[in-house]
């Protein structure tokens, strides 16, 4: 054990922690979830570190070696590295001052044993003066969040596309299939499956747009705000500097944000950003909902849908296959719309200059990114890249059905057509054959009406045969 | 009384009464809320039937004089008469048919009215046939409370767009005031009150530029959709027709919506525009929280901003003055968020080819748009307008605190200064007392070190000053 | 006009105007959501004035004729008149206190007129000094809002008795319909139709008994606590008669609160009621769903369950007719849930010795109260009532589905009876017939174990039949 | 790598792997959260799976030497044992399917294992037919879930309890402190500060009490139910066995539910709850809210409480310390208050026979728990036990503020003292020095008018020295 000490006093430190003092209190704090912060957060944070390392040695804030150690230190723990050092609780007090200690702590005892020096001997290089360096709890956390943020949701937006990717191959691959729509869960008009399809990827192809426009907030750090947003003791050139190496190390366009005592004060970039994953939420729900009703059966269900099978659903009904991939984005969709609530609650909890609640933003916010890709990623491949229609039975629910009367409302009249359903309900008989028999309309006539391109398309169908007299 | 039926019977209807038995049946089927729907719907969808009657008329499908009297009534509605014959509660089964067909029931028999025959006298002019002609409620109601959202959002735009400009003129009158940040409510280091503003108006310049984005989506109108989007029984000509009567009309660049399945089963315009309120609300509630913190006392609180007394406060305690208008923007935001709550619900449970909760979500969508507008409207003119800072104490506070401790840190070093926080408190001597009596800095350094905009703006205050040796 | 004045300075009030000068403040200030405040918390508030002014007189702080004016002038406010007067929003900032003034000014102005004295005439009889004798806001407005809660929480617990017992009718009514129970919307074993229904009464109870307890505390009233809870000013014997006066004029045992500090800052009597609210609608929501997809159809639907037809469903599809009556209630459901997420954030929003966010709590609480009401009642009269089931359908579908098979697993062994699924689905013919074709199981041990009594309670069905050989 | 086989098909299993071909089944389709399932539901899961093989012995379903390799198995996964082999995600579909499974998996090769067998055959005890004997998912994870909601809402409650207790060790440690109480933030009357730690006892001790009641729901456990409730397949000896080894085993009164086929389908006992949870995060956030603010400073704040330092709050600010411990359990709250959400939509999800959204209901309700467990604990601990009040603050406050001003209105009249007020912010002079001055009331009398006594309990303040003429 090594003893450290900070402003209240001191702390034995086992001898092969890299985390500190600090993160020890933190760790003693804070035992709430059990659940440690998420890993893209630190590897976020690494950068800055090490971003800031390079541009406080361009500033000649920072000396060599310590500016190399330093940076060495923070290049193994974005490769993964060190991951056990990092002990202090996803939800916790202090506006992240802890993750942002645990950080300096493990890069400075893993720096000074780069530099063949003993941990916890902090005179050359400390995780406050030199690992901290121009920087605060207050700017780097926040900065740290809003890129592991926005790398994450370019992951998920990556799925999301391959998600309307695969909607768009089902859009064509039903397009010929046509069948009773339903409003209020009642038979209605008749829809082609692939409508029913495209509207999923429509909707999904929204999401994605509406994720773009969300993520571009997040390009704005709060790099060189300090403590309120007025920068104080942070030098304007070193500044420049960290967002310049930021955006070289990362690869997106990172800029300064323009307001910084805004920028610190504000959350509004995570609500956002979140609410645009809960109208996604909403929508991918919606159409989980829609399979599983329509896969539902198979004798006494709907039926008209056929899941891949993916898991046994019952140990005690022979052959039972439950729709468990849509399920799975149900629940989802439900967990991003409780953390939804969780980070508006946070956010407006901000107070004058700072808003301390930044922790479980974090948590919430970033487990909304990774849950929601995830899902969708498993969905996509295990449940509609296998997805196939019940020809037979939406056919046969087609033409059981009087879904196609609105159709001959025009030629034959609205009480003459819903004359015609009750005789069906009486005889058993189908529409078609009831028209014929009658000689209302003719085969061919019949044909065009009740053709899908016709009855599925804006217009009156077989608008040609009108015939005042009849109808 | 007058005896009207439709296909599940007949019912008596006040001989006065414009509406018709559809919404008689609505009347005793839902008396829920006791609130009936919100104006701005019913305006809207007066405007789509005179559109429809319109575009009808171009495609020959409606004659007249039935189409001109249809014109007339619909006129009579936007010009805000027939109020009270508009009876059906806001939250109601049905999808919004209850709504359109009381519109339809309300335009038919005013319309027999205006041509001279009797109230529900429909052979000639009928509420489902003409009035109805070539929609469903399925394609109007969303299209109606789109088009009331895009009004009252622009409305909102305005206020907020007034609430940011006002925001922005105390950022300048604040310019001048350095006060005491406070993070965690902690005291922390100095910064302008004139900056605390500016992040305020930052903030609603951000929910503007959300708000618009929201709004975009709602110009893409389901007219023309019918049941569930293939537009079955609508011609083009007329879909093309009715889109171009409206945008005459309202003078708003409404548009057919690309995949009219996609619009009428999917509401994630209307979650998206939520959204961007409920974004709006926690924003506005944190800085309502913020005004009344940094304006509680008179005398233990802080005491920082005096607001303009409104009303009076108590009945016991003399003088006092609560923050009235600060209170209720907050009890509006909590409305938002809980009317957003109900939205994304209301949303998830769309099933198949439509969302049926459309009343839920109209009540709740436009009251949102209005209340947060009334509450800013109200907020800017009455608290914001004449609000003062209270120069005396800001000052006095700033003097007394240890905040401008940290811009001497590069100067005099962490430990120094920290000593000297530590006698400050022992002495009841001001940190620039004990410097200037033991010689630290001279007035001159302390001067330029302490100026406001050196404290204010990145960088090291009084870099020019530094001295290794002293630090 | 008449010219008031206050400690803010003076203001025209219509001659016939009972309100004063607060009330014409506040209703400038906040002209938010155009509804104004639930009258069932103005008449509790006149019943609390009622029994103030009794109070005070059995104390002799008030004197004659003015407390018998005030008496009067609050009984014809109980007895609905003078509601056009009470012009305050029901969104609002200051805690009630422009509620409570507005009542103040009601009952003086029109306690003056009694007396033939000319309103606004103060100076005997003034809304402070008498009609507020010995109250604040911060006492009445709360007290006033537990018994309009308490009151409404009657009415519904009676409601939902009512609905209860129709679906305990309903559950007797369909004892003998055996049905496919569904897992995942999949097909499962068999249930009992009845059995349904009796989950559905059970969880009812639940919530009724859950309402019960959760209207406990709303008994326990403010009175006496004046500004922050300490009773200043407040006569221990005023507290004692009041509170005897208000349980002898409201039929109900109020009791003053224990801890009146406590009873002033906390408001979660209001989030536990709106909590039995939501867990109540989250019940409610399920049932409608459900009823909604077995009622689904009717051709390619469920079809399981027919509603009473209310009102037609379309103007285009002759004969359909939609569940609206579950709609609502769906809709209702969604909204009590939208308002119990703005209570939790307004009792949250509570400060130090007072939550000031009670308008909005009030606002949207006894709305819940109110619609929750009004969604069960009709639902039960509506939809409930008349609820028949389509036997044949349920019928015919447990006989083509295997939803038997589970029964027949430890007579047959789980291998036999996969086989046996696997060629009727081959051949189309019905489990039973094969069993019978392979001499597998007589007619008679079939008709026991398939028996609707062994296949729906507890046990193995056919238990005396079990052969190990066989199995 | 052994082979293992279900309906689906087959799949290589590491040989050392006590899971089986089922769990890794679920592993491959649901990488979701990365978290695993609460050891929590495992452990009460385990618990079920050896009270079932116990009763499945009582009632000769279960031969020997399986059940007591079952049980052994059993017995060390209850001692924390094979943690490693439970493979599943928190986040699942199938309703539990999955964590069941994979509990039978590994029960079934540890025993197998036990017995000297290989695993994975499971001729002779495999997890469906001897681990899951007379079960199903759908009773036993309700059942699991119920036990360890019930066990760590009893830790919860004692913990609440020691809150409580702590709080009114400050309402008597803090009794004779008046301060200023302050509503609308503004100041107000006179309140002890004992006064206000009383009321947060109150306030969570009605918290205690909701979540007492809400427990009792979850003793009514599910098992026997089998897939609907039907109980098809459970003998009833078993059902009461069962049962009555549960009890002996946990030492808690489980019983079986009423109404299983209830049970299975409803989901409020989770609902009420969460809703418990709910309303204590409510007000634990207030209290913390207070809290903070009380402690705000140390200069420009309130500054009324010191709370014991916990870790060092600032990098560069020297001797800043934040009020952590608070702020954490304001996280727990909005984490509680978000987790909440998630379980109400998951519980209104619920279709039919089945709520399948079981695994997200678990994952977030035992989290709640256990967070509000742990952060009530340390706020207790670290905050709380070492508070201190900031008397001379307090003192100052009170005399320099017009807080006893409202005392004094009996005696001088409200225009006396409202003029006493405008003289006394005129001079600076104290209002007592200023009644004094000018003879109004005697020394005497004000002491016992402004005794904290008087002050802080119902009451006139110095009734005996009131003097008509005077007021």
């Amino acid at each position: 054990m090594r003893t450290e000490r900070d402003s209240l006093g001191q702390k034995d430190i086992p001898d092969d922690a890299y985390y500190g003092i600090q993160s020890a209190r933190a760790a003693e704090n804070f035992p709430i979830t059990g659940t440690p912060v998420h890993r893209e957060l630190y590897i976020a944070l690494a950068y800055i570190k090490k971003a800031a390392a390079m541009a406080n040695l361009d500033v000649k804030l920072l000396k060599e070696p310590a500016g190399s150690a330093i940076i060495a230190a923070a290049d193994e723990i974005i490769a993964g590295q060190h991951t056990a050092h990092f002990i202090v609780d996803s939800i916790q007090g202090g506006a992240g001052t802890s993750i942002n200690m645990n950080m300096n702590e493990v890069i400075a005892n893993r720096a000074l044993e780069l530099l063949g020096k003993r941990k916890g001997d902090y005179g050359s290089l400390s995780p406050n003066n030199h690992v901290n360096m121009s920087q605060s709890t207050n700017d780097v956390i926040p900065s740290a969040l809003k890129i592991a943020a926005y790398l994450l949701a370019q992951q998920l937006l990556a799925t999301k596309r391959r998600l309307a990717e695969e909607l768009r191959k089902k859009q064509v691959q039903f397009h010929d299939i046509i069948k009773v729509a339903r409003t209020h869960l009642q038979d209605a008009v008749p829809v082609r499956l692939g409508q029913q399809f495209g509207a999923y990827s429509r909707v999904i192809e929204r999401d994605i747009r509406r994720l773009e426009q969300a993520t571009s907030d997040l390009l704005w750090l709060n790099m060189g705000a300090t403590a309120v947003g007025t920068g104080l003791n942070a030098k304007p050139e070193y500044i420049d500097s960290v967002i310049l190496h930021l955006r070289e190390l990362l690869g997106i366009e990172v800029k300064r944000a323009d307001d910084l005592v805004d920028a610190t004060q504000n959350t509004d970039a995570y609500t956002e950003l979140s609410s645009a994953l809960k109208i996604s939420a909403v929508n991918l729900s919606k159409i989980c909902n829609d399979i599983r009703l329509m896969a539902s059966g198979p004798i006494t269900g709907l039926n008209e849908l056929l899941l891949p099978p993916r898991q046994p659903g019952s140990s005690i009904m022979p052959g039972k296959v439950n729709p468990v991939m849509a399920e799975v984005v149900n629940q989802v969709a439900f967990q991003v719309l409780g953390n939804d609530h969780t980070i508006a609650l946070a956010c407006e909890a901000g107070q004058l200059e700072l808003n301390v609640m930044g922790p479980v933003i974090a948590f919430n916010l970033l487990q909304s990114l990774k849950i929601m890709n995830n899902g969708i990623d498993v969905f996509t491949r295990f449940a509609l890249e296998g997805l196939e229609a019940n020809r037979t039975r939406l056919t046969a629910n087609l033409e059981k059905s009087f879904s196609m009367i609105t159709a001959l409302n025009p030629h034959l009249g609205y009480e003459v057509a819903a004359g015609l359903v009750k005789d069906a309900l009486k005889t058993g008989m189908t529409l078609r054959e009831i028209i014929l028999e009658r000689g209302l309309l003719t085969q061919e006539e019949l044909d065009v009406i009740l053709h899908p391109e016709e009855m599925t398309t804006p217009g009156i169908a077989g608008e040609r045969f009108l015939n005042e007299d009849r109808a």
